[in-house]
């Protein structure tokens, strides 16, 4: 049972990295229209959460409170799930599979790049 | 061109929706493990966004100011793409098909209802 605490830090931390990351989605959205701004954070967020996840297996260069923050609060509230749904269901079926293919394909693309820049920069002896 | 006091109204409200979604993930996946957790605040979160992007259709029981706190910030921020992606990533072909089409599936499936729900409540005259 984690003290309450350290369990207030960790939803103060998570917190505070939700409120920026909705912010910035929120201010990329304003000038990339529709599911394209979606599409940019999903990718952007899955590339830097690719890194950070990576990170603590290779690098340690972020710490567990970092990765609070930054990892579940700030990307974690940047990329969303729910408005790519709602945009989705929406369209007409192909322009809906091209939504939810270009989605998969490149977040998935963007965790690879995301642990293959953590790799790297590992194999170099810093 | 939107004046800057609007705009700043615009961002708290987002941020202060992005902090309690961002927290209420946390505390939710907290309790459900790994890809499971995400699931649920993923589908969740999409039914909840059904509703209020219908609701603009049909009731109007929510303004625009809420529709930003709620919507864009809270639900926005409760629901994520990145660890969805990060997950299925890291997992055999299988799993991660399942896990893929289990979210896919059952997010739209949660539109869907959202906005069954508001159109049987707007059939009502209330």
């Amino acid at each position: 049972m984690p003290s309450p605490d350290k369990e207030m830090d960790k939803v103060l931390l998570i917190g505070l990295g939700g409120f920026l990351g909705a912010v910035c989605r929120f201010l990329i959205c304003e000038h990339v229209d529709g599911q394209l701004g979606i599409l940019s954070v999903n990718v952007l967020g899955s590339f830097m959460l690719g890194m950070i996840m990576y990170d603590a297996e290779y690098l340690s260069f972020i710490g567990p409170k970092g990765r609070l923050a930054f990892g579940t609060g700030f990307i974690g509230a940047f990329t969303t799930f729910s408005t790519f749904a709602v945009q989705s269901f929406s369209m007409a079926f192909l322009p809906a599979l091209g939504n939810i293919s270009a989605n998969l394909f490149l977040t998935l693309t963007g965790v690879f790049f995301g642990r293959s820049f953590i790799k790297a920069l590992s194999s170099r002896e810093i």
